[in-house]
């Protein structure tokens, strides 16, 4: 809400508008070869033979991986190991890579995969998710492939393999079933999510130089250091025997969490004893990694009165062919359902449903959007059905500030009926004019952030000309970590932004840190930095009190001197006394991670909540199902803003996504499991064009954030209650509800010419 | 003395072997350009006008830098500002830099070169310090450049410009002038030291890539940290801007401890805004950087029994055009002619003489080699004056073990005696049979190590998996670092070398160190290293007992577990369950550094000594004066060795290096300043068949090396006695005493041809 803090600009914005700035794509190594990979034209097959012998006789080819050079190669995958480097018994997607070859350039390369020859056995596909449960649906995996299932907490119950085509099912319970009985009505509705492709504009790209037994990365991840446990592990090595650097990364979204690249460019690369570059193409991005379609059954228990009593929710995740880290989203998914809201029971399932499609991961919101497009469309749905004003059925069971999350869990951290008003106040909503086919729709969302038990630290050194460099994990991936987190440092030290440098990333010196995501660069990474800062500066003032024959608490920092009373004594030539002509470095370690403990089921002790909120406006044209939004308004409560104009940044990104789901992308297969857009001028992302008319983001520090720094995550969150808060709209304005993404005109146009009635269609009233 | 310590292989082995590793000069960039510079014809000239505008005008040039693109840039060097990035009014010697082109090849850049016009007014030449001395000498410098003498402790005099082309003198004192009132004889000799090239394989290299005001350089260096500094001094820029990394480095031997090829290559990408490499051929690398020439003027007072009991010393030391590291070996030369021995009195000064040759810096041995020439050449001369075996006239005035070198200063840390046994027995001196033309010389040198002052850190870090990531800022430059600190970790933590990765250096990331010199990479570093792995082993402890709810104490590391009594618990699944799947890293820190006291002159606190010993069997052919070593037997005292077989390389490379400077290498230069053999066929360094016949090295390990780890540094040891133990066996062998490096055959013959009687003619005796 308000811009109190300050807004510096971006760190890494003249390198990058200069081009200075390098990213994985723009590293070139001596003799370096470039990888491209044969993929499956079917979308699920048996691979009777791969023969490369041609392929490995095209001059200017170097090294031909099939899958008869995996010995000693593991497949990778978050809990289930089930995505082998190349295909070996199945191809299960188109896409499905089942060769690669690194030779001098790239149309070589390509020239060279031309000349691979397989054989396939084609299996029926399972192009959806209703496909693949059905009852005489073909296996995907007859072999359970290796997987493993973490220890829970109370309520959870979390199974591998509970039926055909479905790797993982997350159940959680809590609250007596009893629950139910005392709900006046019950409602049951489905709700569709369609999938999305991350659309990030750097591709998936690594550079890998295999040396002897040493390999080294440079690679657009997100997660340096658990990507070098998961290689460790595919190659057979020991870790350390990986360095795994990441230059600038342009975007990713949650696509770059895990393996993609990296193991056919290092093992091109040892192979070929040459340095490998793989980069995908765009169209090849749509191939690797997709966030998850879902079928969201939830059925609402109310009162009369509209008190929420007790939710059960059924979610199907489409997982594609590969696992990847489809459980953690599913677990997300699942957990997140109870939203925003008070309930006295709660059960929910997601399972991951096994498709011959593109491989689901993680994805910005992490399954949160997916199950907020049912809950908070349903909320309007009951409200319109028990004639309450949505934006009064929302406050009425908003958990209060400070109430635990669920048993067992932290406490929801901003006051969301502030929230909501802040966005139902910029919107005009309680003031609106009835215009015909216009409406205005609200929604609100409240996610567990900054990554549940993982730690981040950080690391500080200050040169003895008070020169401050930093480093820590966390990827410049876009969102502007640079740019706040170097902030933190200089909120602490007090020095000039331009004395801050920050250390390039590599596994090897780089302070541990578990990823870039669930929001956490600020909100866990800066309090790390934060704690570095002060333990470097405490030992500068402890050094200097040493010189000077005080206490370091009478001593305070003041530019790259200490004050001691009236007197300011330069630090530089005390240290080059102490120290010699060279100098010397103070260099100080942060540490932040959440708190697990034993009662919280899956989040933990302080994290913080990532709570966000959407209204709009919408004009329905009903000649032709258009869906104009004349005002989008989002908000995001985090907690305090360290640079207002990032946080902006980020929540207006977040939104448009969210937008664009709402309202645009959608990646269509065949019922072959062809993929129909996959590329960049089929796939529907909005234009400058498509934008709303008015757009308005707000940035509410309320004040509840973790630690002294008091920062939340941002970025995540006002992607979550964006398609309610339109499809919400699109009610408000023509009385038709839709339950499936995006809202086309095609979709749109339908709705208006079967319905009647509004919002009767869909659910089943069962008390 | 001992193999006791393991001696598993150099880890740096496999990779440099198979020619994976990576030097500076393999760094490739996209669009590098190479970088070429012009040479001054002459010794010493004023700089009329330089014209590069038909340079600028050729295809494929794309920077130009001469004295008209200097703007905010300052000349460098160590405590005076000497030299800058291109000559500005003057040239000093063949070889100064004029200009510097960067282009598409070095081809073209070299064909730019020959496009410039530069119009000099030649001065006259200072070939040596004779010439320099004379009071109607040309002066070098006309106006003082900018310098500063840091303090000294007691019996210090440090002066800039005491007189006309000498930049620095160094002058110690220490006991009354009364004790020359002592002696019974008072023996004056005057020696010559000849100038050595390092002659490290790898060449002077820097690849610089200026980025915006972010200058990023890869350089072969042996101080990344106070090059840091210096560069921001020199480009006028803050040091966080600079980030300086370092890969394998092919020796430096003290070269690569200052600006060397990183300014014009940095200066040379910013101006053309493409990263650049200069890398200097070996011919420019003798007209970049030598060891200092000297004339040692030796004068001892003896009673009559042998006992030494005051000595004075003037050392004139040829710097060549600029003062470098000048004044620093000045300090080292002078306050190292007390050697090994005890005195009542000791009156030493060190002038740093301008010529105009090429340079003189910082060279293995740091200014010992030429005083320990001429001290340990005079105490044989004296033996034999007063009819002593030199052996005994060394047993009887060595310092005792745990005797101050100097009042103030640390004690001896080797009994020198023990030490010379060692020698003596294995050379089989006593038992020596006298025959023609065949003699034996001993000598014993000390000199004082690890970096006066100087701190080095070092961090370890330790994954959920075991691995291990030490960080540090110590070059591996061939000695050997890696094995050895690797060693350091594996003996704290237990875990296997395959392990422990080394993480590169930038000067951003890695834990500040004052850099790879003083034979400190072991003994400070090492140090550090043992702290870091045993912070980081502690915290694992501790966390470990968090878990297991006991005392750390209780717990001691075994493999990847912890035993507490008879259990053993593995740590990867302790810390799964406690930091998340991605698990976590424990990061430890170390610090080390010599402490300086008020009464150390210039030495200090526990540092080491670093005590070799050598001897000599030659024989001395009287028909050509050549010298053949039939026997070298050197020793160094490493106080405890970390490596074996390390310790056996460092001292024989060492030895050699000596070795040749006794018998073979000289930078020779014609009276018009133009050196005469500066490129590896004419300069004479030995080959294989060489060496002597017989050569023994020797590893003591007298245990009095400093902190836990008893390790004293190795690697400048060696070089220090040897010259003038070949030069006493040759005094042995045919009675003449050379005076003057090499000990070449010419110089032997001439020396045989005019002198019927040994050493009278050099000595004058004054008592």
């Amino acid at each position: 809400m308000t811009e109190s803090a300050s807004t510096p600009a971006r760190v890494d914005g003249p390198p990058k508008v200069t081009g200075a700035a390098q990213y994985t794509a723009d590293i070139r190594l001596p003799g370096m070869l470039h990888a491209k990979v044969l993929r499956s034209p079917h979308a699920h097959a048996r691979l009777i033979s791969v023969d490369a012998s041609r392929a490995r006789a095209v001059p200017g080819v170097h090294a031909v991986l099939t899958r008869d050079d995996l010995d000693g190669v593991s497949a990778y995958g978050y809990f289930v190991k089930d995505q082998p480097v190349v295909a070996i018994d199945k191809v299960r997607y188109v896409g499905d890579v089942v060769a690669a070859v690194a030779a001098e350039d790239e149309a070589t390369a390509l020239a060279a995969l031309a000349r691979i020859t397989v054989e396939y056995e084609v299996l029926p596909s399972l192009p959806d998710i209703g496909t693949a449960l059905s009852p005489d649906a073909s296996e995907l995996f007859e072999q359970a492939p290796p997987g493993v299932v973490p220890p829970f907490g109370p309520g959870v119950t979390a199974t591998l393999r509970p039926r055909r085509n479905v790797c993982y099912e997350f159940q959680y319970e809590t609250g007596p079933d009893s629950a139910w009985d005392e709900c006046d009505h019950i409602f049951t509705d489905t709700f569709r999510y369609s999938r999305s492709n991350h659309f990030h504009l750097e591709p998936f790209v690594t550079v890998a130089d295999v040396r002897g037994d040493r390999i080294e990365i440079w690679s657009s991840t997100q997660n340096p250091f658990p990507l070098r446990k998961e290689l460790a592990r595919v190659l057979g090595t020991t870790e350390s025997k990986i360095r795994v650097n990441v230059p600038y990364v342009g975007g990713g979204f949650g696509s770059k969490n895990n393996c993609r690249t990296e193991p056919i460019a290092i093992l091109l690369s040892r192979l070929s004893g040459r340095p490998v570059r793989f980069c995908l193409t765009t169209e090849e991005g749509f191939l690797t990694m997709s966030q998850h379609a879902a079928v969201v059954t939830v059925t609402t228990g109310v009162r009369a009165d509209g008190t929420f009593v007790a939710r059960e929710s059924k979610i199907l995740l489409d997982s594609g062919a590969y696992s990847d880290a489809s459980p953690l989203v599913a677990q997300k998914s699942g957990y997140r359902m109870p939203g925003a809201y008070r309930w006295k029971h709660i059960r929910t399932s997601c399972e991951c449903v096994m498709t011959t499609t593109t491989p689901a991961g993680p994805f910005r919101g992490y399954g949160a959007p997916q199950v907020a497009w049912a809950s908070e469309s349903q909320v309007d749905m009951i409200a319109r059905r028990l004639g309450i004003d949505p934006y009064e059925l929302r406050i009425k069971n908003f958990k209060a500030l400070g109430e635990p999350y669920l048993p067992g869990e932290s406490s929801v951290d901003s006051d969301m009926a502030r929230g909501l008003d802040v966005v139902a106040d910029e919107l005009g909503y309680h003031t609106r004019e009835r215009l015909p086919n216009r409406g205005m729709g609200l929604a609100a969302s409240l996610k567990d952030g900054g990554g549940m038990n993982k730690p981040a630290t950080a690391r500080v050194k200050i040169a003895s000309s008070g020169d401050v460099y930093l480093s820590c994990g966390t990827i410049e991936i876009g969102q502007g970590a640079h740019t706040a987190l170097t902030q933190v440092v200089v909120d602490v030290l007090g020095c000039p932004r331009d004395k801050v440098g920050y250390a390039p990333v590599n596994t090897d010196a780089t302070p541990f840190d578990h990823g870039t995501n669930a929001s956490s660069g600020v909100a866990v990474m800066g309090q790390a930095v934060q704690f570095a800062a002060e333990d470097a500066r405490d030992k500068v003032l402890a050094f200097a009190a040493g010189q000077l024959d005080c206490k370091p608490d009478d001593l305070t920092l003041e530019g790259w001197a200490v004050r001691l009373g009236d007197e300011v004594t330069p630090l530089a030539p005390m240290i080059t006394a102490a120290f010699g002509n060279t100098g010397f470095e103070f260099s100080g370690e942060g540490y932040c991670k959440a708190v697990v403990t034993p009662d919280a089921p899956l989040v933990a002790e302080s994290v913080f909540w990532e709570n966000s909120w959407a209204g709009a406006e919408v004009e329905v044209d009903p000649d032709t199902g258009k869906v104009t939004v004349l005002q989008l308004v989002v908000s995001s409560d985090v907690g305090k803003a360290i640079n207002a104009l990032t946080c902006r940044g980020q929540d207006e990104g977040c939104a448009i996504m969210g937008y664009a789901q709402a309202l645009f992308e959608e990646m269509r297969f065949s019922p072959e499991g062809v993929l129909l857009n996959g590329e960049a001028l089929d796939y529907r992302v909005p234009l400058a064009e498509d934008l709303p008319e008015r757009f308005v983001s707000l940035t509410q520090e309320q004040g509840h954030g973790p630690g002294r720094l008091g920062a939340k995550g941002a970025g995540e969150g006002a992607i979550i209650p964006l398609a309610a808060a339109i499809a919400n709209a699109v009610q408000d304005a023509v009385g038709v509800r839709i339950t499936e993404l995006p809202l086309s005109p095609q979709r749109v146009f339908a709705a208006l010419s079967t319905a009647e009635k509004p919002s009767t269609e869909n659910h089943q009233e069962q008390a």
